[in-house]
């Protein structure tokens, strides 16, 4: 089923771009692992604990997991001068990861009746918590909030979901057509959110 | 019932001061929502997990989250020169906040009977729980650590709800009360408790 | 039983960990004791809540809680100029903690009949987790990511442990000295995994 495919691409794309991230960092080959697998499943394990299902659930996933472990390996040996060119489809599958884990976390929220708050939250800390965890372990400031928009197309997504605009599969693609192509054009013209500077007292 | 609404009262300050710090670090109009309701609700979630209550009964507060979503959007709208009367009234808040939630965990904590190394536990991250990890998403080591007094407050409400001294509802205003008191007068005459420096081998 | 003193030693040794790194980053005597506290327990609670154990299950453990609390005590109070030899046996500590913990964590994962996946995460996090969350609180990067030989001890571990091939006593015992001794040369001879710089982009 496609929709398993899109979940694949989405840990593909996460676990490809915590391992370029811990490579950045001169992490070893085992944070490079560590890494790739906690922003790819980072978000779901944050989003399993606050909407109160088992994280443990993640386990199941071994399919997910063997891929995820598959690619991080084909980052870690790929020919080094063309990982410029990796970073850039890093890009453009973590876009694909946002949206399809951000449709998956509301579609989860929505199945235990959670209300509308908590289905927004699930879609938001599913698509983007992962990147999340990857940065703070990285020692980096969580770039997610900062730079083009990237979370509220997720939250986008919850939003749409909990209100019960979209449930059939064809409108689920559509959205997440629409969300990954959002992402994409967020990055490319450096669309941002208004945002007020104060001084700290 | 009062409690309830101390309890708001806490949900508004920590969500206030997480926009606050979240616009000092020029997050966006998004980081700021999530910062503040990270602050606000963060301290409650890691409680759950430790006591072994569910994460996602934090859900079923939605008055809560609507209050701390309506102070972040006054926060962010607010005049821009008065922002520095607004830091101080943070303080203020905060430590109402800090109290407030400091007691609610005690007693929650003692109501599934544990032990008291747990309430104290309890007291503590239900009080500084959303800030610490409010000052890690923002990229600072988190202050509750190092500046003037503040989680040891919290500690000590949850000693004195283990040990059974306070239990009705007169004294745990009085407690209440003492324990925003002794964290003003922390901050305002920068107590601090005493640290050792070693140096680094 | 002897498992109940290596556990306990596990516990002595990160909790003065966290104690030594609370001193050295200027904590004050309550940051002291939580990071102590957090370094020593923070592994087995990640690892409960990702094998889907209750994470309160932690509170049980009355004893280990008292005996982390002591060992932080006297650290604190330990004379000054005798620190550089603690942070020597720190790093022995240390070894031995991370072994029996990550062999526990292992065991822990086999009898819930989880997969080899979990079975080496819940290794790797119970042995490493605490020392994770104890550098990001003191707002280092995770070293554990980044020097000498570690995390790989806790992970060949809970791989031996999950295949089947080392479950009584006498050969637990054996795997336990063998990962201290391990880390101790890793820690000695600097041994590093390779790792690939790539230039950010």
């Amino acid at each position: 089923m496609a929709w398993e495919v899109l979940s694949a691409i989405g840990t593909i794309a996460f676990a490809i771009s915590g391992a370029i991230i811990a490579m950045e960092e001169e992490f070893d080959i085992f944070g490079v692992y560590l890494l790739g697998i906690v922003t790819a499943f980072g978000g779901g394990a944050v989003r399993n604990l606050l909407i109160g299902v088992p994280v443990s659930n993640l386990w199941e996933q071994e399919m997910m997991i063997q891929l995820a472990l598959v690619s991080i390996t084909l980052v870690f040996l790929f020919p080094h001068r063309l990982l410029g060119q990796w970073n850039r489809w890093g890009h453009f599958f973590d876009a694909i990861g946002l949206s399809a884990f951000a449709i998956q976390g509301a579609l989860h929220a929505v199945e235990l009746n959670l209300p509308v708050y908590a289905v927004v939250v699930a879609a938001v800390l599913t698509g983007s918590g992962g990147g999340i965890i990857r940065d703070m372990l990285a020692g980096r400031k969580p770039l997610v909030l900062k730079v083009e928009i990237y979370a509220v197309w997720a939250a986008m997504a919850g939003l749409l979901i909990s209100v019960d605009l979209i449930r059939n599969d064809f409108y689920l693609y559509i959205l997440f057509t629409a969300i990954t192509v959002l992402r994409i054009l967020s990055y490319t013209y450096k669309w941002r959110l208004p945002s007020r500077k104060i001084t700290s007292v």
